[in-house]
């Protein structure tokens, strides 16, 4: 792993991995919905769409085309605290796909016809995710628990926010947050660092960005506002077959040391098969198809919640079993067996990651913009193999006590 | 790629990769939905089911807790032509993984409380899959193209078939159907062939499995009874935001030389951001978030569709610019750019994949059970590099003068 810091306070990092003839090279800018002021909400995941729509040197096709012509995948993902624009590529069109997202980043027109067009898509790609029960469920939960503050809000804005969003708005947010202080490059497969580099610096200048050489990056963020507590129930009505429910609550900030006991504790609770959510409420009662936890880490707040599928009849039951599996984390620490599989899973899951390009530079890109520090696998293995299971119920008990959410999708009454 | 029949006729095909310390391991029967008889529709997929719920010598923990342990992802999944059990593990858990896929596929035991709770589960999952819009468009579509004929039911059965299928009609279907004969083994990634062979018959002995050194594998499916054509409109009612569509009809076989073709009209019409249905609905029109052409290809039949997500009151509108530009594929033939284009992308998208064990070992599957014929990257690469302007709009002609069938799932009056 390599990182250096361009002129402008522009960030490269790269992993070179040998025998590959794919990369995956990825444009991060350390900005997200969160960032987002009264009057801009939805600008953030607009114009990611928009970086799409075309530059001073290439209209929408030209993009299209260059990544298509050589069969690469590109795309981009908006979050509530970073935006990443990425591509994956055969090496040999490494340099190509630098060029084509550096325009992007730095030369987006924002033509304002393209917009409205875009502003239909958009309104579509939120109708969608609004047809799916369990995207709705989590985009709730959130909601629920940081409430009325920035990490509460949905990503993608609310299609009334995206029927209003003017042009002037999502370009006074490009032109605040794209800029080389913020931007951080990553890429993991065959590539080669220096040349890299030179690329980067080469595609960003030629975007008219200056590059000062005194610049140097942004701090990463800290901790915003406190997120107070909240324990609210939702119950969200769609006429669905199942219901969809999650319960949990706040957790871990995303730099806390004790994320790897947390995810030991999500491994051993519901992270597969074996787990105990799995085990209890599929394998032993057949109450549903999927059923998880999971864990999402922002500045000075996180997320921890238990999902599951379910006959709407048998939702507080699901929910019950759910939270006594969390209880009982808390009442008595893991087994031997169970936390030795637990570790043995999550080790597993790194190193089996370790072969794929894209979750080597997402890695990459979230060490410098979310976790400050940045582990190499095994240094990753080993603070994974370090948490005991007295850390683990302690931490169960911590989670199992605090202010407690439930969001519940599907045909109930209103 | 190596190829080796085992006694009883077991098929093994490897490919090793270089490099690599993860494999991809998979189980396949040549037997799917279609296969099934009256009073046995949906137990394939129950089946499949029932494999992780205990065998002989494992109870549906055991199963679970081997894959979790060392991080594998343990799967499987059900078509109409054949059934597949996969696993993705570190090299050094290539055996564990042979050594319980084939325990699963020799000696599950179907225990009858535990089929019950399956059962559950089961139901769960199909209303799971009854809440995704889009699922239900791609089912429905197979239903109005290929009718009242075995490939127009669903694979996974309808509830009704799952809460009346009794244990002896899945019992029935496993015994005749998983044999040796029957059975494939592919991996790809860190193996050895001879290796693997020597895994695969001393686990399929340890299962019970007759080894019969005189037996050769069961003949690859041929064409069923064929296909009357249809040319049906459905509408599914559904309170969704979006309209979900798919406008098409029957297309090539499996086996067709023509499939390369295919690929590249469909590359070209609807497979990626340059493709003609994403710039004229998405890109221009603003009508979709996601569009998209889709092909499969079965023994003696095959399916073609063009799918958008769409604003409910838009749908007829969006249909009619989808068949639009299918024929003006047929009406033209492609420019030299655009077949360029179409084919480096296809070319680009086979090389990128040859780097995921996964898609390698299903590759192998799907060359044995369904092609008939094994092709490297560069008899493939041969293939699609081979396609002619010419022969694209020649099959863009006959899909297009095919009888056609439309399917509409969103807010609509019965």
């Amino acid at each position: 792993m390599r990182r250096t810091v361009l002129p402008g306070g522009v960030r490269v990092l790269t992993e070179h991995m040998p025998g590959l003839r794919s990369a995956t090279v990825g444009a991060w800018v350390g900005v997200g919905s969160r960032d987002e002021t009264s009057g801009h909400f939805g600008s953030t995941h607009f114009l990611e769409h928009l970086l799409f729509k075309g530059t001073a040197r290439r209209t929408a096709m030209d993009i299209a085309e260059a990544f298509d012509a050589v069969g690469g995948e590109a795309n981009a993902a908006t979050g509530k605290e970073h935006t990443c624009y990425y591509a994956r590529v055969l090496d040999s069109d490494v340099p190509m796909a630098v060029d084509v997202i550096a325009d992007m980043v730095t030369s987006a027109r924002l033509d304002a016809d393209e917009l409205e067009t875009e502003r239909g898509v958009i309104l579509e790609e939120l109708a969608m995710n609004d047809d799916d029960p369990s995207d709705v469920a989590h985009e709730q939960f959130a909601a629920a628990v940081f409430g009325d503050t920035p990490l509460g809000r949905p990503i993608g804005g609310t299609p009334q926010a995206i029927r209003d969003v003017p042009r002037d708005a999502v370009w006074e947010h490009y032109r605040e947050h794209y800029r080389p202080e913020t931007l951080v490059v990553t890429a993991a497969g065959g590539v080669d660092h220096d040349a890299l580099c030179a690329q980067v610096e080469a595609a960003l200048a030629a975007g008219g960005w200056p590059l000062d050489p005194t610049a140097t990056p942004r701090a990463r963020r800290t901790a915003g506002a406190p997120v107070p507590p909240a324990a609210l129930e939702l119950t969200i009505r769609r006429s669905t077959e199942q219901a969809n429910v999650i319960v949990g609550g706040p957790c871990l900030t995303s730099t806390d040391p004790r994320r790897f006991v947390l995810s030991v504790l999500s491994a051993a609770l519901g992270g597969g098969m074996s787990s105990r959510l799995f085990q209890e409420i599929r394998e032993k009662r057949g109450l549903a198809y999927s059923t998880y936890s999971f864990a999402t880490g922002h500045a000075e707040t996180g997320l921890f919640g238990l999902y599951a599928g379910c006959t709407p009849a048998r939702v507080d039951e699901v929910t019950a079993l759910m939270v006594a599996e969390l209880e009982r984390m808390a009442d008595a620490p893991m087994g031997a067996a169970e936390l030795t599989r637990s570790i043995g899973q999550l080790c597993g899951g790194l190193v089996l990651g370790m072969e794929d390009t894209g979750s080597r530079m997402s890695r990459l890109g979230k060490a410098e913009l979310v976790h400050g520090e940045l582990l190499d696998v095994d240094e990753s293995l080993e603070r994974v193999r370090a948490v005991t299971a007295a850390q683990v119920q302690e931490l169960a008990a911590e989670l199992a006590a605090a202010p407690r959410s439930v969001v519940r999708v599907g045909p109930f009454g209103d």
